[in-house]
């Protein structure tokens, strides 16, 4: 089976379970206990939070250990609002759900929410943030790059213009660590979003980096672990796991972009020259080197997806997170793509498992299964397939 | 090293580690995306959920799972409170934390909390639940065994308590699970914490039982996952591990209660016994079998676990939790005990690893380290050491 899915989770690495395995076995200590065990997961505990903040170039007491993702975009909009009641967000209208469902949330109870749009390239334009800004706005909360198309977002831009008005800045960043080089002084970013399993450590663990100063209020309340901010036992092997993938995350960070650029090229290249009414969605550019994001003119997204399976391919149409309910792609209808092109997309993100061979097979493969598809499309007429 | 801080955590059993492993190596899809890896994924956490049921005779589809007991038990408060702003709960004076801050935190927003006393042995008195229900009353959270002292509350009177009077019944059951059978049906509860890391499953994946019909809002917003009441990536290794966990405990419940009560009875007789002026702490019978929990007079707990481990003991005064900050036990302060009984308190706490040759061993270390610390306590000439 050849696996594309890469930006809904990834393979863990051999060297991440070779790290988590004493912490299974030998060291189920209780980091909070005072004796042999629970120092020793105590010190792991320090050691894999000092290669979290290493990757983003933070420092060890800025990195808050969390569930995942989601909790820690949970805990930064919760964990700012807290203190603001009734306040304003700005945000994008193609932000995960992770981010878009607590703004809800908060909407309805009485806080004001700015949804910006985007161009056709998936771009928040900047001069919209600083329209929306107003005295209450208390948080801007952009995301780093889209889950679905790639593009990347003018992270320093946006963080430049927050702070010019005292605003605090979060970025989303899931899609974007280890897939390019972040550094959170350089962007002058408040808080920044990091789960684990997008960058082949296990599931179940993430950070929210909260620069030095920033005061947020927890999500979840308990034993006091992480400073008071984030209560309950730790992870410690998954996050253990987490900080070798960090580690190796930012080792390989150019190795692993030109890899990812390589491969995608070779796909993108192949796909729009071998197969008609095909379209490339995202930024030509400012986009993460291991998404690739297709429109097959005439052909049902969820159908390419089921075919690929069949040819033992692992795909996606966008966010695994939405494909149950599924509902049309809120990012590709902020982009302005029409109800057919947004059917007609698959993505397909690379990692480090996939091999040029995988990419070659994968082009073979879709160029059969989109003729196929076509061929029985309710649009064959329209576009001559 | 003798481990006997099974309260703490426990160690991973080695079939839940080899159940966990294809989920790190292989079986690395996102339950939520639809080809093969997704769909092996998303089997793989409904067998685990199925197994968390049964352990506590649940149907599948009632259980949430979480990342541990302190996210389990926020959910609860949070789930039941979002939907009855400013009413009132009943809880205990010696809940854990993870049940006390949250309180602590809606008290500060409005809600009005009843902190119900114990007894001497860390009983309830469920008169005293009946004198506080009003009219708003919208929870009542109790926990079913005591973390410190192991004392077992009468879940199933409370739960019946609480149904005369259309009240939610919560317990956090994180302490009580795999050491006493618990079916939810008998006892009728409508909520019930449980930690995957006290039944010797990994850290970092719990569960909340939530009886069919009763509606919570969810803590943690975004994708929409476990019936959008706990939103990220499901934990599936880690899941599937708990599951295993659930699995063994279920199986092993009777023959792990006698072993655990076998130790703890060799311990409790030798120690009381065999070191003066020393009595155990909690229930005589109400409790669960590996706890136990001691007050040596004129001994500094902090002092004496610190000997321990010296010895190669790995002990406990009380919560891991609140080890690090050093507080006096809230839950020893509510039974009654003076400054002197709360201080020189120690937990020891059996687990499936421990043996008699350990318990042998602890009790001989034991009267040896009493005898030190007492030989240069300031309360040396009170008891005349």
């Amino acid at each position: 089976m050849i696996y594309l899915d890469n930006a809904a989770s990834t393979p863990v690495h051999q060297k991440v379970i070779d790290e988590m395995m004493p912490y299974f076995k030998e060291q189920y200590g209780n980091p909070s206990s005072i004796h042999k065990f629970g120092r020793t997961a105590n010190v792991a505990l320090q050691n894999a939070r000092k290669r979290a903040a290493d990757l983003i170039n933070a420092d060890s007491k800025e990195i808050l250990l969390t569930s995942g993702g989601t909790e820690s975009n949970n805990t930064a909009i919760y964990g700012i609002t807290f203190q603001n009641k009734g306040k304003h967000i700005i945000t994008s209208s193609i932000e995960h759900d992770a981010i878009l469902e607590p703004c809800k949330r908060l909407e309805r109870e009485g806080y004001r929410i700015s949804y910006l749009p985007v161009d056709r390239h998936g771009l928040v334009n900047v001069d919209d943030i600083k329209k929306e800004i107003s005295q209450d706005t208390c948080l801007i909360t952009i995301m780093f790059a889209n889950n679905e198309v790639g593009t990347i977002q003018p992270i320093k831009e946006i963080s430049g213009i927050a702070h010019d008005n005292n605003i605090v800045f979060h970025t989303d960043a899931v899609q974007a660590v280890g897939k390019v080089p972040i550094d959170v002084k350089e962007l002058g970013v408040d808080l920044l979003s990091i789960s684990s399993h997008k960058i082949n450590g296990p599931k179940g663990v993430g950070a929210l980096y909260l620069k030095k100063g920033i005061k947020i209020s927890p999500l979840i309340l308990g034993g006091g672990q992480e400073n008071g901010l984030r209560s309950g036992t730790e992870n410690v092997a998954s996050i253990v796991g987490f900080g070798m993938a960090c580690k190796l995350a930012k080792e390989n960070i150019n190795q692993n972009t030109d890899y990812f650029k390589n491969l995608t090229s070779q796909l993108i290249t192949r796909v729009l020259l071998e197969i008609p009414e095909t379209s490339l969605n995202g930024h030509s550019e400012k986009r993460i080197p291991n998404n690739t994001h297709f429109t097959f003119l005439g052909v049902n997204g969820e159908d390419l997806i089921i075919k690929l399976d069949e040819n033992q391919i692992a795909a996606s149409t966008g966010s695994a997170c939405s494909v149950r309910i599924q509902k049309a792609s809120h990012v590709l209808n902020a982009m302005g793509f029409s109800h057919e092109q947004i059917s007609g997309s698959l993505r397909l993100t690379v990692g480090i498992t996939n091999t040029a061979e995988e990419i070659d097979k994968t082009v073979e493969v879709l160029k059969k299964v989109v003729q196929e598809l076509r061929a029985v499309s309710p649009y064959k007429n329209k576009y001559n397939f």
